[in-house]
């Protein structure tokens, strides 16, 4: 059992999709990474910064956890990172109507003493100098994995590609693994962006599930096909969770291993889709985790015999 | 070993591409299943019609392979079927700029008698009430799989619904069957397509893969991540042909065999797409085809015990 870090924002997001309105809830990629990683019972700690205005059941969420918020920051005077945004009828599409950086304007990320020696970093979706710097307070992580997306491409592909150089796995969608390697092909863009760093490159193409590239090894988990996505808001974090919680808990970072991660992450994110916000996964138990690895396993798994 | 009837059609195609442009060549629906089927070395009869401008190479094709074509009508008259068409940069959308019917107009099919006993049968894209007719001539099969496409949804939904309720298994894109279940989740779709005959419903989704679904049962089968895809002309008509000439080869319609079926289908069609037209599929080796079997296994299969 390793140690996980996870930086990314913990937030306020408003969604809305056409069955509804979310209210102001609990939201930013921090809190469905951990919420994810939660279920391998791993040690992480979540690095990121609320306002005052944070409450303290939301902490409650985390504390309940068992996950570590000594590196998360609480600036009494500020507010928190506040997102809102509206999906369209295919739940896939959406527009962002507000966000409020607030807090998360100048934040200066402190991992906690106890944390610096983990084996397993996630960086998830933040400035890439915010990423950088939390590399550069760890001792000697053996898999980083960075999400990121277009959005720091457009402003800060430097800083970008200089965190790209430095980590082990970059999990990134269909659209941004296009625009960040100039390549239409995802074998083609993986390949390039290999070359970039990263000797493991996740795509996750949503509703069409995730590609797994290892050197020259190929590897797909698929979504599973679900009756109604409510709100996929997080299925993104919610995957990278998922994956690196798996391998924080295995401590094994074989291509054999992040397969199986990539299925975990896919089968946690299934859940997440399934209510507004990180509402699924707080009350989701090991059993339904399981029960749906099964269909996971009866959904892809065949027998054909070959010399 | 089972009998397999094809009924769809033969043609000349005309494909321009970003890679170029194809000239006039071997194409149509019943060609690319009857290539498709050949790999199983099924009996199998292709039931069709061609003008008199149909050359002897191209029915060379096809009695080289053994395919019967005692049922491919020669209209010494009339012209062949002819499609002209472009496809956008993405490999994926597509213009039709030229369609001449000719022979195909006013098509009476044949089953040849040797083949009405047919256990199973291929319904390839065609005019339903073309369908009909040879549902009609049929004795007692086994198994009947229809493929259909929008237009017939927009301009013979009756006929077609009364095709589609004589049937075991249907073939049809995302996008078709959201049109013909007026649902959007596919899951949904599945389920409204299912009330309207088939048993069995499998929704292909391109370069997303192919859905199975039978009753309560779903498979899933990626379609392999390609480097680039030359000309998807053929693709589907190349699965519908791998998924029933390894039915017609095994005699078992079980979920079990069509899982098989649905990658082996999955596997010719990404042949066919690297060159224009059929050229790959007439050129493919049993050793390229079990190769890529072994890549679609690594690609899928993984480990995880369950309780």
């Amino acid at each position: 059992m390793g140690k996980l870090v996870i930086v990314g924002s913990v937030a306020f997001d408003e969604v809305e999709t056409l069955f509804g309105k979310s209210g102001v809830i609990l939201g930013g990629a921090g809190t469905y990474i951990g919420l994810a990683a939660h279920h391998f019972e791993v040690d992480s700690s979540i690095v990121s910064v609320v306002g005052g205005d944070f409450p303290e059941e939301y902490l409650k969420v985390f504390s309940d956890r068992k996950i570590n918020t000594d590196g998360l920051k609480i600036e009494k005077e500020g507010k928190t990172f506040f997102w809102r945004g509206k999906y369209h009828d295919d739940l896939i599409g959406r527009d962002t109507l507000e966000t409020q950086l607030n807090v998360m304007e100048n934040f200066q990320p402190q991992v906690p003493p106890t944390y610096k020696d983990a084996e397993v970093v996630m960086l998830g979706n933040l400035h890439p100098s915010v990423q950088l710097s939390v590399l550069e307070q760890m001792q000697n992580p053996k898999l980083v994995v960075l999400d990121t997306m277009n959005f720091w491409m457009d402003q800060n592909m430097n800083e970008l590609k200089e965190v790209i150089s430095q980590i082990d796995v970059i999990t990134i969608n269909d659209e941004e693994a296009r625009q960040l390697s100039g390549e239409h092909s995802l074998v083609k863009a993986n390949r390039v962006i290999q070359e970039m760093g990263p000797k493991t490159v996740v795509i996750k193409k949503g509703e069409h599930g995730a590609l797994l590239f290892q050197e020259d090894q190929m590897f797909f988990a698929p979504a599973l096909p679900m009756e109604e996505v409510f709100d996929p808001t997080g299925a993104g974090d919610t995957f990278a969770g998922g994956f690196t919680g798996y391998l924080a808990k295995t401590n094994d970072y074989s291509f054999k291993s992040m397969k199986k991660a990539i299925i975990y992450a896919s089968n946690l994110a299934s859940f997440c889709v399934e209510k507004f916000g990180p509402e699924r996964l707080l009350e989701l138990s090991p059993e339904e985790v399981t029960n749906r690895l099964k269909i996971f396993k009866s959904l892809t798994q065949f027998n054909i015999d070959l010399a």
